[in-house]
């Protein structure tokens, strides 16, 4: 049986993870695979702390060289954090000739395309499984499984900590900041939780799969982000009135040889097998042309899951390697189109809205902001006034809730007529805008 | 870029899907894969018929010869019915040297041994993604995603038509007759639904996946199955009252080094992910050490999502024949024990019951069959006892029913208990036994 030589740099929980199943299940492997995968070295900037599942000496590197230079080990394993020293070492080990597995969606989101177009010059692999979703397979379910589809639309519940927040608020009826504390007191949430939050790390990993379902790279920097943290309680509840659930949903959407690609706070119909995927869970549907909708569903994080994903990339390069594989295949599977993707502009999308406006409770006012509606050819679907919800409002006057769900409408009309809305004094305070994933019927 | 030569055996609505996905999607499916694919020849026993996809003179073969004589085509596609005939065909395909590709769950769980083992001896690939939940790609998750996985249990909804009449029985109300009628009329179940309703289809598809979880063959005459014609109103909406959905659920779990592949009805917490799929849809739970929890959601039937499994099967085989790969590796994916496994006998279950007894309305009941209880060691968890629902019994004296909730019980245990309560004449009719998948708090 072929032995295939690993080096892996970065010895934190996913780190320990890879290499707790390496050793542990090494039989398991070898016979599901057919080649003895051996983990040689491990490189860590500091071994000079307690780790979860401690090496032998004869396994611990002192410098990237001693991976780097070494020809016996074949696949670099890249656990690290941030960008430029991943791009860094990632860089060298292709150069080398050597194969590379990541779990770094930032580094792939922001500078993939550098890596991928290196990599195929090289006649290399890299694997990426774990930097999306780490235990669900989507990376392997798009590039084979899914591979006779057209791929209509892949969204979903990327980032963990974010729906543990929401899912929250909208089961306990949390504020934001309060849910917030307990996901971090929880383990659910970092000490910093910015790129949580703020929808960049969901923006990442939809980056990938966008690039991987319509076949290009796109500009990371384009892509629309919103995060949860302006989220009011009063705005899960109304939806919730509507049918809706709040999810942070991450979208990319082909259309007119356009990629549209979005991360925001989302109202999903209660129905939808997104709404019910809660807590730290993860999930991803994929609408393909062939096979409709498909869901997959597991958990995104943690040591485990996600070194079970960069496992599978292992076991498949090192399948390859020991097949003697004419590489030059897989290695098209990204960027299948050979080109860059356009991103669609943020004022042409085109879906529908829920629009919570705050307006003084006298009489006239919803006809005003529909006149202001119907100059810009947005529709009505439905619309809830309430009566009692004021404490909220800094507003001393008396003032109410005004929600108005709207069918499909561009972003571009949407903006226009809440401007004008606003100009015109109809509204009291800044109008609440959430993108609604609702199929008109 | 190299051609694979494909010949195809079966032309049905999955047939014709693939035929159709090969030759409108090329283009894409080169770019993709790397490899040209050309459907060269295909098989139908009559020609003189019209097709949703008709083909050209060209490709039509009249004799299976065209397809296991031509040294072109390297990969069979056998979309036939039966056993008897596509085994012979698969038999003749892997003697010539040629791939297979199969959507035929019984003849994979019925003589899948001796297919598989020829197929190694020779070197031979067999894809059967679409053997199982069409529109999920479940085989290559298991072979591939989850590889650094010991498998704790899978089990799922596999089987569209009987799911839809359950999802009808739960949410409208209806018996088992009207669900059947209204099924068939929608098209979502055949003239003749014995394979689906009393559950062979779906314990088909449980034992590949089991196979392939737990790296041997097992004997499908022992796997246990139960379909859902017999199941009553009554118990869906008793089961409502304890929080929970009815399911045919297949399950299979690997324990002590033997597997326990069952096929039943099942009651499942509302809250399990798998009580939210509906109608056709099949999902699949799968529990791997690393990765916890993930579930696979699609359709399960259908010609598309099905063509969809055949064919990213087809590009797969096609692009290890252009890579030039030393075969040898994929091929031990599903026996890589070695071995045959072995099945846990039924009185060996382990698990919670649902048990719906017919009992007088008289006092001191309870405390009879709490007694029988107790002296097989069976734990009771939850005792429901309704009044009112008396109008179906045909029993001329007052009955009620009497359902009681078990902890976890050794199925032979229960069944002692069961026949002792109803030798003892505290029963008036048969008893309801319904097993529930929902771990001990």
């Amino acid at each position: 049986m072929k032995r295939i030589d690993i080096g892996l740099v970065g010895y934190g929980v996913v780190g320990n993870g890879v290499a707790r199943i390496l050793e542990e299940k090494k039989e398991l492997l070898s016979k599901k695979s057919g080649v003895e995968i051996n983990l040689k070295k491990v490189f860590t900037r500091n071994w000079n702390k307690s780790f979860p599942y401690p090496l032998p000496e004869s396994k611990k590197a002192y410098s990237l060289d001693e991976i780097l230079q070494d020809d016996d080990i074949s696949i670099v394993v890249e656990l690290t954090g941030g960008i430029d020293f991943p791009y860094k070492l990632i860089s060298e080990a292709v150069e080398k000739g050597k194969h590379v597995v990541t779990a770094n969606k930032a580094l792939l989101a922001e500078r993939g395309k550098e890596i991928f177009l290196k990599a195929e010059q090289k006649d290399i692999r890299i694997g990426y499984e774990a930097a999306v979703a780490g235990g669900i397979p989507i990376i392997r379910a798009l590039r084979e499984g899914l591979i006779a589809n057209d791929i209509i639309k892949i969204y979903g519940i990327l980032n963990g900590t974010t729906n543990y927040i929401l899912t929250s608020m909208y089961k306990q009826g949390k504020d934001f900041k309060t849910a917030l504390r307990e996901a971090q007191e929880l383990g659910y949430a970092e000490a910093d939780p910015t790129l949580d939050i703020n929808g960049t790390d969901a923006a990442h990993k939809i980056t990938i799969l966008a690039s991987l379902s319509y076949g290009g790279f796109l500009d990371f920097s384009q892509v629309y982000v919103e995060g949860i943290e302006s989220i009011h309680p009063l705005d899960i509840e109304l939806g919730k009135d509507l049918g809706y659930v709040l999810k942070l949903l991450a979208i990319a959407k082909g259309h007119n040889g356009e990629v549209e690609v979005r991360v925001h706070p989302t109202f999903i119909p209660e129905d939808n097998p997104l709404a019910k995927v809660d807590g730290v869970f993860n999930a991803v549907m994929v609408e393909g042309d062939a096979v409709g909708e498909s869901m997959f569903y597991g958990k995104g994080a943690g040591s485990l899951p996600t070194a079970s994903a960069v496992i599978s990339d292992i076991v498949d390069i090192s399948k390859s390697i020991a097949e003697g594989v004419g590489r030059g295949i897989e290695i098209t599977s990204m960027n299948w189109e050979h080109k860059d993707l356009t991103l669609t502009r943020v004022p042409d999308f085109y879906t529908r809205y829920y629009l919570r406006f705050t307006v003084p409770d006298v009489t006239g006012i919803l006809a005003k902001v529909a006149a202001v509606f119907a100059r810009f050819n947005i529709s009505i679907a439905a619309v809830i006034q309430k009566e009692k919800v004021v404490s909220m409002y800094e507003s001393k006057e008396k003032v109410v809730p005004l929600v108005i769900l709207t069918h499909t409408a561009s972003e571009n009309n949407i903006q226009k007529a809440i401007k004008e809305i606003e100009q015109q004094g109809i509204t009291v305070e800044k109008t609440v805008i959430i993108r609604v994933e609702d199929e008109e019927k």
